[in-house]
């Protein structure tokens, strides 16, 4: 497979029709209080009720279910201690191939459990990149495994495209999307389908303050990878890669940042008016469109609630 | 209104075209961990996303809409510190009516804003049946008001009966519903729509057992009611009246109890798998399918998620 291989609408279409059996269509939740609140009309696409927790299941879906039957008795792997190792494991053991992700051995053991729930296997590595990326070397050597990349593969933004594309179907006309930005899987599966089906709807990117590499890329014209930033929206840590940068820098019209304590209220206010449990990451849209009201008010604005998978003994507000 | 009037299903089919503008349609969800988890196919009715929180806005929505215009002119009131004195002053609210609810002075103050941030007003009176009642009937001689019980009133009941109708069109045949019971408005509701509809459907109750008096009431074929009973499950601790013990006497299959730790297990997986808040209250129908298995197992069943209305800084798992 090509790297920069930009996928096509016709790849998203593909994509739908192969991953349908085996992803959730998220229902698309309302709240006149949040509305009221915004002056905006906002239409949540709830991926936090997606298989396995998290959007990554539409794209890692794709992957696995698009391999070749000599591919897919190596099986897959990856390496993410979050949604996508998850995600990837799920499609997988939907398939009955194996999948192995490499995470660090400091990760939790939660973690660790839910990807095995599935049936993947774990190797864990150091918490350094070299680690990692020794490790990750070596399962490949020694399984012959297809790595599926979080983010950075076109068969994985093919894949989370599907999302918008059931939002539209869903909702009918969009002034605006507003999705989370860490790698840009998403945002990018986003443009490419908004790009062809509703080319006047505004996208926009939302990125914690803390971890801004994402917005600090947008305005330099080229990319920026922090090391190692700290936010509680943790899925959004990872910096963009080259294909996440192409639709990035081609399709998005801004990226708003939140700051870390207007994140949680955002989420916390999500959870007690909406009753739905999301991550921190998906809330930081939330955040954006509360501090950037002249910009959405009268409004119809899809929000990409991400997922839900959190830690229920360790809430960011505890 | 005479008191023991029992509704008919054409005061259910009134009632769900009068509230209709004001009450969401809730989605029902499904989980297949769970369904994997107890062996039967489970469809939950998610009232959690239900306008004020909680079912109760469709019983006290009918009781405000069919209200006279002389009647609705002195307003309404009721005693509650929970969901149905919101889910009253929501309906009031929408009406342009008055709303008064009395309420002990040791309730939580989020509990008295709440009532107040949909227009209503809160009485105070002291924590004791003698003074809330003293109280009360002096709101009622002062305004005029017509009271809506929480439960024990044709118009709450028909209103909450609105509930498995939808249950019914969404999802089809079913071998049984559960629903939670505490005063009974909506295990009553349940009963009056499904005895009409679907009388092969098995109707249980679900309720915790450190605040049976139902299921000892139910054994024992008479109310009884007992003294300030203490669950985490707050929403459940009041006693059966006239009308509910009508319908559980006569429609219950069974009522089921859970421990208060079986309860709080059952809320916390329902938040971790499916992504959603849920009160203890309704945590409680989970609690008792999984530890009555080879009743549900292999069956359809419907489970009421009666509301999400949880104070988010005091979760009983903290």
């Amino acid at each position: 497979m090509a790297p920069l291989y930009i996928p096509t609408f016709g790849d998203v279409l593909a994509a739908h029709e192969r991953i349908a059996p085996h992803i959730h269509r998220t229902p698309v939740l309302t709240s006149s209080y949040l509305n009221a609140l915004t002056g905006a009309e906002l239409f949540f696409k709830c991926e936090n009720f997606q298989k396995a927790g998290a959007f990554k299941a539409r794209g890692a879906s794709n992957a696995v279910f698009g391999l070749t039957e000599a591919q897919a008795a190596r099986g897959v792997a990856t390496h993410s201690s979050g949604n996508h190792g998850l995600s990837l494991s799920y499609a997988a053991g939907r398939r009955g191939i194996p999948c192995t992700v490499v995470m660090p051995r400091t990760a939790p053991q939660a973690k660790k459990d839910a990807v095995q729930g599935y049936g993947g296997r774990v190797v864990e590595c150091e918490p350094s990149t070299t680690s990692r990326e020794a490790v990750f070397a070596e399962v490949l050597k020694e399984t012959g495994a297809e790595f599926v990349h979080p983010y950075n593969d076109p068969r994985v933004i093919a894949g989370q495209a599907t999302c918008s594309r059931e939002l539209l179907e869903q909702v009918g006309e969009l002034d605006a999307v507003v999705a989370p930005i860490g790698g840009g899987g998403m945002i990018s599966g986003t443009c490419l389908t908004l790009s062809t089906l509703a080319p006047g709807v505004e996208i926009y990117a939302a990125e914690p303050r803390n971890a801004d590499d994402a917005a600090r890329s947008f305005r330099a014209g080229h990319i920026i990878a922090d090391d190692a930033p700290e936010t509680v929206a943790d899925g959004l840590k990872v910096p963009l890669k080259e294909l996440t940068w192409h639709f990035v820098k081609n399709y998005v019209e801004d990226i708003l940042t939140a700051e870390e304590d207007e994140i949680v209220e955002a989420m916390k206010l999500t959870w007690k008016r909406m009753k739905i449990v999301i991550e921190p990451s998906c809330a930081v849209p939330l955040a954006t469109i509360l501090k950037n009201r002249d910009r959405f008010a009268g409004k119809r604005v899809g929000v990409v609630i991400t997922g839900g998978n959190v830690d229920l003994d360790k809430l960011p507000w505890m």
